[in-house]
C-alpha cells in the first residue's frame, strides 16, 4: 500500500466522523432533542438512574390498606430514588377514570416537589381496550383482531383504546404484542396475531398507528410498547418463559419483520422478551438489543424490561452470579428502563457500576435521552395528568358499537354442515358448557386484573352468551345447564336431559381465563370433562352448534365429527356474546378467518406455510408405504365460512416475466355466488417453485377484505414486487432468486418468472 | 504497507503451500494411499463416477423373478456404469450366509471381467446384528443398547454383528446411528442412543470399535457408517424427514460431539441426513459437509447419501430446479457416493457436469480416493467375497448368549410398587396385550426386512413373550388372550374374564414394528385400544405388571397409576423375551437405566438436561400463581430400579479449587444395601452454577456400571478435567468459564470452583 492509499484511508475516517457529527447536529436541531439535551446536561447521576427505574404502584401502597398510596413510600420512590416510571394497577384492580386521575395526581404532587419536576411515565397493560379501567370498552383480544383480517378496523378500535387510556391519565400502553407463536400450546398465543409474519406485521402497524396517531402529544393518543422483543412466542415446549431455539436466519425471516414494520411506524418503546434464544436471555443480549435493534434497525424509542427480568438474569436464567452483574449485563446490552418492580437494588447497583466505571456514562445518557424524548413527545411536562371530564366519549355507545363490530368480524365459522347455521329465532335452544355463562371466558386474561378473574364483577352489565341468547329470543326459548366446568364434571345428565326438548344444542366449550405461566398446559387436548359433555350430547343426534371461547386452539378431534356447526369466538371481549348470537341467528354474516392452523392432533403441529417435506399429498413423500398423514390440520390458516358463497375467476397479471425491481399488477374477480350479502377476505399467496432455501408450500403476501351483495362481482387488484419474493439466505441476507413463482388466490393459481439479468 | 511486508506475505503463501504439499507427500507415503493414487491415475472419468454410484440390489433383479439377479441388468451396471457399490437385500429378504455368498460371487464374476477389477463395496442396514441375514443373532436395538449403560458390552455385541455380517460376505454396515432425537415422537428414536450427548457419544464409539476393531481388513470386521450426519433426529414436528431447526451453537454443543468422537475412533464412512437444517438440506450443504466435516473435523472416510436423497433435492426439498442441478449441488457440497438407488441419471448428470467444467476433477478425485481407500483397507481387492465356512461361530450359542445378556442389562424396571416383582414361579399369570405373542414387537424395524414385518417367519424358533412365560413356568400356569391389537379391539372381556383366575396380570403393550415415515405418529399417547385394555384390567384390583415393547416412549399416564410394576423392554431383539421372563421371576436382577425422559403428557416434552427456567420447584418460577408443573416426566433419564438397593456416601474430591487444565479426582462409595446381588450405574452429573450461556440443571459427564454383592461397598473414582466444564458460547466457540460448579452423584452433591487465572 502506498502513502497515498493510507492518506485516502485516513481521509475516509475523517469524513465518516464529520458525517456522523453533522448528523448529530441535525438531530439536535429538533426542538425536543434540544430540550432533552438541555435537561440531561443538568441532571445528576442519581436523577438519570431514577429515570431508568420503573416501580409497580402496588409497591407504593400502604401495608394493610391495598389501593391506598403510602406517602412515605411514594416520597422515598420520588425523592430518594427519583424514579421515572410507574406501572400496574392499584389494588383491587380497574379503577374508574376519576380514581386513576386521583392516583396520578397524588404522584404528580410529589414529582412537582422535585428539583426538575420530570413527570412520571405511567405504563399499563391495556391490551384490548383500556382493560384496567372500570367502564372502558373491552375489545376482542389480539388473536380475534387478527381474525378480522381488517387492519383499518383494528386501527379504529385501537384509537378508542388510546382515547380511553388517556382518559384514565395513562399515556403509555404495553401493546401491541408482536410475538410469533410457534407452539400453539403457548399460553399467550391469544395475545399475538397468530402464526403468520405478514398478517402479524400488518396488524401490528395498525395497532401502533391506532395508539399513536400522528402525534402522541395529542390528548387522545398514547405511546405504544411493542413486545416482547424477540422470540418470546417461540418456546420449544410451549411453556411460558422457557427457552426458544431460533437460528438467526429464521429469526430474521419470520420474527424480525413484524418488529421492523412497527418500528418504521415509529413505535415509541419496546419491551424485551423474558425468554432466552439459543441459550442467551434476550435481556442480556447486546447482539439482539444494541446491535440489531438500536444500530441495525435504528430504533429511536426506549427499551424497557419485562417484569423483574433483570433480577431473573441472576435467579432464574443464572447467567449472572450476582444482581450487580445482572444489572451490568442488561444495561450494557441496551436496556433503557428496568421494570424493577418493587425494590431499589437496580438503582443502587447501577449507581455503583457507573461510579466504578463499569458502565459508561454515555450508556446512561443514551438510555435517559430516549426516555425523556418520549416524555416530551407525550407532552407530559405540560399535561402530566388528564381530566376525565375532557373525555366525554369514554365508554360511549359508538365505541361499544366498534367493539361489537370487531367481534362480529372476528368470529370464525369453521364448519357448517348442511347449512345448520343460521337458525330460526322460533326454535328452542339448549345453552350448555362451561363457558356459556361468564364474562371471564369472553375476555380472558389482562381484563380488569392480571388473570382476568373478575370480569363478571366489572362487566356485570354485559351479556354472557346465555344472557345474549335469552335477550335475543326470550328466556322461554332458552334452556341452560352448564353440564361441566372447565376442569370438573357438574351434571352432564341434566344437559342431556334438557337437550331432548330443544331444537338445537349450543355447546359452549373452551378455556378458563389465564395469561403467562398460570396458563401453561401439558396437553393441547380440550379438557376431559368437556370431551365427555360433547360426547354425551352427540349421542342424541340433535344438531349441535359448537361455540369455542379459547385463547389457543384446544384439540377437539375426538368429537368434532359430531358437531354440525363450529364457531370460533377466540376471546371476543365484552360485546362478543351479542355478536355471536347475531351470527347464530343470521343477523350478521360471519367473515372471520383463522389466523393459525387449528391442529387435529397433539403431536402434529405444522404451520400452514410448511415446507414440501411436511406436506400432504406429495407423492414423493408417500411413495414408500402407508403412514399417518403428515399434514392434516383440523382447520387451516385462512379458513372461515360465510352464509353466502364466493367464486373466483380471471386471475390476471399485467406481465408474467419480470426483472429485479419490477412490479406485477395482479387482478382477480370475486363474485358473491350466494343469496346473502357477505364479506370475503381475498388472500394472495406466493409459492416459490425452487429456491436455495427450501421453499414453503405457500406464503401469505397480501389480503383484502371486501363486501359483496348477492350476485355482485368485484375486481380486486394487488401489486406484488420483487421484494415480495425475497427470503433470508444461508448467510442471513435477504435475497431474491430468479426462477418461477406461482400466485395463488382462492382456487386459482398462475405462474410468473423472475428472469436472470444478463 | 512496505515492499518487505508484501514479500513476507508472499512468502507465507509459499510456505503454506509447501506445507500442504509436504503433508500430501507424507500421506502418500502410506502404502494404501500410494495404491489409491496409482489406481486413480489410471482410471477414466466414467470409472471414477461409477465408483461414486451405489445401486440397490433389487434394481438388478429379474422382472417377475424377485431375488434372482438379471445378468443383463448386472452387466449394464458393472460394465456400462461401472458402479462401485451395491446395497440392500435381495427379495424376499434375509438370505442365509450361503445365499449371500452366491449373490456376492455373482456380482464378483462381473467385476472380475472389468479392466481394473475394482471390487464392489456392498452395504447393508445391519443395525442390531446382521439383521438381513437369516439365522443371525439379533441384539436389542440401539435404544436398548444405550439402556445397558455398558459400553464394553455394546462393543462386544457389535463385534459379533461385524463377524456375522462378514460371514454374509458384506463388508460395510450403515451403523451406528448417532442421531440426537429432540422430539420423542420421532419414528427413529429407537435407532438412536437417546437424548444425551455424552451417553450417545460413548455408545457410538463402542459400536464403531466393535464393528471396525483395529483393522477393518481383518476377516471379522466391517467398515462402519455413522449416520445421519447431522441434525436428522431433531425434526420440529417429530415427523421423519421433515425440517430441523438447529442454531449452530446448539448443533456444535449437542449434536456434533457425538460425531466427533466416532470420527476420532476412525469411522470409515458417514451417511448424510435426509432432512434440512434451518432451510438447507444437509445433502446440499457445503458448510456442513465440506467445511465442517471434511475440513474442520478432518474426516478422512467417505460420505454417502441416504436413499434417493440427491433426487429428493429436486423433487422434495425443491432447492434444485433440475436433477442435474441437484447432482451438482450435492457433489460440490462434498458427497462422495450417491445412494442412487435405481437408475443412472446421477451417473449421466455428473459425467456431463465434469465434462462441462461445472464440477472440477479434483472434487471427483477426492471422492473416489476416499472410497478406494476404504476398499483397500477392507482388503476387498484380495478378499472381495468371504466363505461362510470360515465363520463357524455364525449364530453360535455364545453369540446368542451375548444377545441375551444385552437384553437382560437393558430392560429397565421403571416402577415396582411394594416389591411386586419378582414374582413366584408357582403363581398363575395372565399374559395379555397386543405385543405378547409376536417377534415383530421384540425386534421392530430393520429386522429381516425394512419394516420388520417378517420376524415371526424368520425368528420362528425364538420365544415370543407368551412362549417364554410358558417355557419358564409351564403352560398350565399361563393364561393368554391378546385383548386388543395395537390399533383395534379384539376381545377385552376375555382378558378381563381370564384375569379373574390368575395371581398376576402381565400386560404387554407397546408399538407395532416400523421405521422411517411409516412410523410417523400424530399423537404420542399409546393407542386407544391399549388404553381401554389397561383401564379394564385396572378395575379388577389384581397386581398388574406392565411390559412395554416400544421404540419410543408412548404416553401411559392415563393408567400408569393402576400399574404395580412397569418394565421397559424397548426393542430387545430375539432373546428379549427370555431376559424379560428371567427378570420377572428374579433370576436376573434388572439394571437398565432410561436413556431418555419418559414424558407424562403429549405437550410437555422437556429433556432431563433442561434449563432452570423449565425446572420444577424453582420458587422464582412458582411465585406468581398456581399452574401445572412445568417439568414432571413420567420417569426421568437415568432412572431404573433394581431388586436390591444402593447407598451412596463419601463423595470426595482431591481438590476443590482448580485452574484451567487441572483435573479433579472424584471418588464416591457405593454400597449394596439390599439382599440381592445387583448392578448399579453410577452416574456423575455436573451443574454449572452460573455461565454466560444459561446453564443446564445438570449434565451427564461420566458413568460406570458396577456389580455389588449384598452389603458390598465399592469406591468408584472418576477423573473430571476442565474440558468437562466447557460449553459452546454465543460465538460458537468451546469455552470454559471460571466460577462454581457442582458434582452430583446419586443423592450426593459437592461444589468445586474453577479459579480465574491472575
Amino acid at each position: 500500500m502506498k502513502i497515498s492509499a493510507i492518506v485516502t484511508m485516513l481521509l475516509s475516517v475523517v469524513l465518516l466522523s464529520s458525517c456522523s457529527f453533522k448528523k448529530q447536529e441535525i438531530e439536535t436541531s429538533d426542538p425536543i432533542d434540544a430540550k432533552v439535551a438541555a435537561l440531561l446536561s443538568s441532571m445528576t447521576l442519581e436523577e438519570k438512574i431514577g429515570q431508568m427505574t420503573q416501580i409497580t404502584v402496588t409497591a407504593l401502597e400502604q401495608d394493610g390498606k391495598p389501593g391506598v398510596l403510602d406517602k412515605n413510600k411514594l416520597k422515598k420512590a420520588i425523592h430518594k430514588y427519583k424514579i421515572g416510571s410507574i406501572l400496574n394497577v392499584p389494588n383491587p384492580g380497574a379503577p374508574s377514570p376519576e380514581r386513576w386521575n386521583e392516583v396520578l395526581n397524588e404522584i404528580l404532587e410529589e414529582t412537582n416537589q422535585t428539583d426538575k419536576k420530570i413527570p412520571i411515565i405511567y405504563g399499563i397493560d391495556a391490551i384490548h381496550g383500556a382493560s384496567y379501567t372500570a367502564g372502558a370498552v373491552l375489545f376482542p383480544q389480539q388473536i380475534g383482531m387478527a381474525a378480522t383480517w381488517d387492519s383499518e378496523l383494528v386501527k379504529k378500535c385501537t384509537a378508542i383504546s388510546a382515547y380511553e387510556t388517556r382518559a384514565s391519565s395513562i399515556p403509555w400502553v404495553f401493546s401491541p404484542d408482536l410475538d410469533l407463536p410457534r407452539n400453539p400450546a403457548w399460553s399467550r398465543l391469544w395475545e399475538s396475531f397468530g402464526e403468520d409474519t405478514y398478517l402479524s406485521s400488518q396488524m401490528g402497524v395498525a395497532m401502533v398507528e391506532g395508539f399513536q396517531g400522528d402525534d402522541i402529544g395529542e390528548s387522545d393518543k398514547v405511546a405504544a410498547c411493542i413486545k416482547h422483543y424477540i422470540g418470546y412466542g417461540s418456546t420449544t415446549t410451549g411453556k411460558d418463559r422457557t427457552p426458544s431455539i431460533i437460528p438467526e436466519r429464521i429469526l430474521r425471516q419470520y420474527d424480525l419483520p413484524i418488529y421492523e414494520k412497527s418500528i418504521e411506524a415509529d413505535a415509541k418503546s419496546i419491551m424485551i422478551s423474558s425468554g432466552e434464544i439459543n441459550g442467551v436471555p434476550v435481556h442480556a443480549s447486546k447482539k439482539i438489543i444494541n446491535d440489531l435493534l438500536k444500530e441495525e434497525l435504528g430504533f429511536k424509542g426506549f427499551v424497557v424490561t419485562d417484569w423483574q427480568d433483570i433480577i431473573y438474569l441472576h435467579t432464574r436464567h443464572k447467567i449472572a452470579s450476582t444482581m450487580r452483574e445482572a444489572v451490568k449485563k442488561s444495561v450494557l446490552a441496551g436496556i433503557d428502563m428496568s421494570m424493577v418492580p418493587d425494590n431499589y437494588t437496580f438503582f443502587e447497583d447501577l449507581l455503583s457500576l457507573v461510579n466504578d466505571g463499569e458502565v459508561p456514562m454515555s450508556r446512561i445518557d443514551d438510555a435517559v435521552s430516549r426516555i425523556l424524548r418520549v416524555k416530551y413527545e407525550l407532552d407530559l411536562f405540560r399535561t402530566p395528568v388528564t381530566d376525565p371530564k375532557d373525555y366525554p366519549d369514554f365508554g360511549s355507545s359508538s365505541s361499544i358499537a366498534m367493539s361489537y363490530i370487531a367481534a362480529s368480524e372476528s368470529i370464525t365459522l369453521l364448519k357448517n354442515t348442511d347449512k345448520t347455521l343460521p337458525i330460526s329465532k322460533e326454535s328452542k335452544v339448549l345453552i350448555t358448557g362451561p363457558t356459556a355463562n361468564s364474562m371471564k371466558y369472553l375476555n380472558g386474561g389482562w381484563s380488569y386484573t392480571w388473570q382476568g378473574e373478575k370480569s363478571d364483577q366489572y362487566a356485570k352489565d354485559k351479556f354472557t352468551i346465555l344472557e345474549a341468547f335469552q335477550s335475543k329470543i326470550g328466556k322461554q326459548n332458552v334452556e341452560y345447564a352448564p353440564g361441566v366446568s372447565i376442569f370438573e364434571e357438574i351434571d352432564i345428565a341434566k344437559s342431556v336431559s334438557l337437550a331432548k326438548n330443544v331444537d338445537y344444542i349450543v355447546l359452549c366449550l373452551g378455556e378458563h381465563n389465564y395469561t403467562e405461566t398460570p396458563g401453561d398446559i401439558n396437553d393441547l387436548l380440550i379438557t376431559e370433562p368437556q370431551v365427555k359433555l360433547a360426547k354425551a350430547l352427540m349421542d342424541l343426534n340433535k344438531p349441535i352448534i359448537l361455540v369455542l371461547n379459547e385463547g389457543r386452539p384446544r384439540i377437539i378431534s375426538q368429537f368434532e365429527k359430531g358437531m354440525d356447526a363450529v364457531l370460533q369466538c377466540y376471546l371476543p371481549g365484552n360485546e362478543g356474546s351479542r355478536a355471536l348470537v347475531d351470527i347464530v341467528y343470521g343477523d350478521v354474516n360471519p367473515s372471520g378467518k383463522l389466523p393459525y392452523n387449528y391442529p387435529r392432533y397433539a403431536n402434529s403441529l405444522q404451520k400452514y406455510n410448511r415446507k414440501y417435506t411436511e406436506s400432504l399429498g406429495d407423492e414423493e413423500q408417500n411413495d414408500d408405504a402407508d403412514y399417518q398423514k403428515s399434514y392434516s390440520p383440523q382447520y387451516e390458516f385462512g379458513h372461515g365460512l360465510s352464509y353466502t358463497t364466493f367464486g373466483y375467476k380471471n386471475l390476471n397479471f399485467d406481465k408474467v416475466f419480470i426483472k429485479k425491481g419490477d412490479a406485477i399488477n395482479v387482478t382477480v374477480e370475486v363474485q358473491n355466488t350466494g343469496t346473502r350479502t357477505g364479506k370475503e377476505v381475498v388472500q394472495l399467496y406466493i409459492k416459490d417453485l425452487y429456491a436455495s432455501i427450501t421453499p414453503e408450500v405457500k406464503t401469505l403476501k397480501r389480503f383484502k377484505k371486501i363486501e359483496l351483495q348477492p350476485g355482485e362481482n368485484k375486481k380486486v387488484s394487488f401489486t406484488i414486487d420483487t421484494d415480495d419474493l425475497k427470503f433470508v439466505n444461508e448467510d442471513n441476507k435477504w435475497v431474491v432468486e430468479y426462477g418461477e413463482f406461482e400466485i395463488i388466490i382462492g382456487n386459482l393459481n398462475k405462474k410468473f418468472a423472475l428472469e436472470k439479468e444478463l
